[in-house]
């Protein structure tokens, strides 16, 4: 399937294969900080209005990629459509922070839970990744992605955000079989919505365990990354998942970047806080890494932006396995042309020769 | 002076001396989980009046001292009276978050700014210094402490909170001339505030680097670490400062222990997404650590709270040089009698011999 790749450094560099030069995407490319995304967003309505039409989330996907030239398309969708599906009626408030309809506490609440049809419920996210798969016509891989067992059952819990998600946290603490049960329903909905989408046309899958980071290290392990790792056991199951490369994400976490590499993924994102040499030190060359520039560079000067760009690919160096990307999604205040910038660097630095 | 005190494991501790069990204090250990402070809040009439009142930030210091057995009092204000001093106008909204009147963004807004007088604007503070040294009696040390340079600054050019102060990191990649002069006046300004607190009697000072870990290695050093190394020196050419423990916090920023330990602090604050054995291994013996249990945890049940409790004093082991604490504060929904629980397992495991 990959073969019809026109630009494959994406998927070679997360096999850690030597490419060209250094593959970008940008976490959150099809964005807030686009006036075509903007316009489209006005004529779906609302986010979930774009999200679940599969017109409209492939005409999103493919926006900055018209524009930029990026390395891979990711799916435009969002990290809790799972949740949605299984009933908990998702929405976003003004401010664009989610909020459930019902939450998720007791163990009444955890046995009504199933895991969601992919053919069902979440049929539109599957036409969408059809679609896109489609319309890119063999341009660049796609991603495709999920949130993390933890980092749904997060906002499930709780109902909505939260800066520390107690809720979940102290169930964890007090009623560890009910938490673990909660998670267990969600990793087994998650593999089967990555494997759905890479049946349906994903070249690549992501997970975003965007509050891993929230846990100490033991937790950690027992309440997020166990579950991560079940769904890479869990895909290397299927046979038209197996081959795919998992990347896993979890911000924040950077104590635990070495057992993560364990899980048999194939790449790690890592946010700013660490250096990449030492982040690709402590995984000890067994997955590629994905990032990871501040997003807040982005606000910097075009000078600055090549800089640090340039940084990031040296603190990497000259070993395989490299996909630039930033640290944490694009934030909506960035300049479009700035991107562009980003992007030129990349392509144009990561072709040299480095020696570190 | 110390020589009075009938408690100085704290101090003890600080300096990596012997002592017959693990000292504890909790941060914002005075605070809206206590009724007795929502009382004396309530009279105060708004945060501000209760922490610029000197009767009353000593009145809400005591509180927690009165219920429990910790082994230090910190001072009740807030990380921006300098700021506020400066001629911001600091107040507080509803939901508790800081809101300043004025911003700093322009050559000309940093030019207004100057040390603040410490027996004018900041006088408050010191005579609330003095005030719980006489009333605390020498039962435990005082704690003074500050927000950090750049924490301050995050504030300052933002206006109030922020999920990543974009506003200040965009000053300091685009004008970094600029950001500079606005820490270096920072600096000075909480060196001579935590050089006052140490004159009215404080016996500790710390630094609080809440925003800290929103920086890359590379910028951290640069615009954090650099300024608070500053701190520390100054405050050790000072006779009355000299000798006190300085204790720095830079949460989130675990990547930078090592680089933090170099500074000539006596210990650091460890949020607690990190092993204590492994950031104590990152020190390597130079300073003393507080911290780190989730403050989460506290919402668990007495049993569970016993357990992690034990966890973190196991993972420091037998080594000299740990205070407990929270890796942040306390949250208002803890039940005040789970302190109690912490603070009795803290002293009790504390005076076991552990061999790890």
């Amino acid at each position: 399937m990959n073969t019809s790749l026109k630009n494959d450094r994406f998927l070679r560099a997360l096999r850690r294969e030597s490419v060209d030069t250094t593959p970008i995407w940008v976490m959150r490319q099809a964005g807030r900080y686009l006036p075509e995304y903007r316009a489209t967003r006005e004529r779906a309505g609302s986010f979930m209005g774009l999200a679940q039409n599969p017109e409209f989330a492939c005409e999103v996907t493919l926006q900055p990629l018209a524009r930029f030239d990026l390395d891979a398309a990711i799916l435009f969708s969002d990290i809790l459509t799972i949740p949605d599906a299984m009933g908990l009626g998702l929405s976003f408030a003004q401010s664009e922070g989610p909020q459930f309809a019902r939450t998720v506490r007791s163990a009444a609440d955890i046995a009504r839970l199933a895991v969601p049809d992919m053919d069902g419920e979440l049929r539109y996210v599957m036409d969408a990744v059809r679609l896109i798969r489609k319309e890119l016509a063999g341009r660049v891989p796609l991603i495709g992605f999920s949130g993390s067992p933890w980092t749904l059952a997060c906002y499930m819990v709780e109902g909505g955000g939260s800066r520390d998600f107690a809720t979940l946290k102290a169930m964890c603490w007090n009623e560890p079989t009910l938490a673990h049960r909660l998670l267990e329903v969600l990793a087994r909905s998650v593999t089967a919505y990555l494997s759905a989408q890479a049946a349906a046309g994903a070249q690549a899958l992501m997970v975003f365990d965007t509050w891993g980071g929230l846990l100490g290290p033991a937790p950690f392990r027992e309440f997020s990354l166990r579950y991560m790792a079940q769904i890479v056991a869990g895909l290397k199951q299927v046979a038209h998942a197996r081959e795919l490369p998992v990347i896993l994400f979890s911000k924040g976490a950077n104590a635990q970047l070495a057992a993560m590499a364990d899980t048999g993924c194939a790449a790690l994102g890592v946010d700013w806080t660490v250096d990449l040499d030492d982040a690709r030190r402590a995984v000890a060359g067994k997955v590629a890494l994905q990032g990871n520039l501040d997003p807040a560079i982005l606000l910097a000067s075009p000078e600055v932006i090549r800089r640090e760009a340039r940084a990031v690919l040296d603190s990497y160096g000259p070993h395989p396995g490299h996909v630039f990307n930033l640290g944490h999604g694009i934030t909506p205040e960035v300049d479009p042309e700035h991107v562009q910038v980003l992007v030129d660097e990349v392509h144009t630095y990561g072709r040299m020769p480095r020696t570190k």
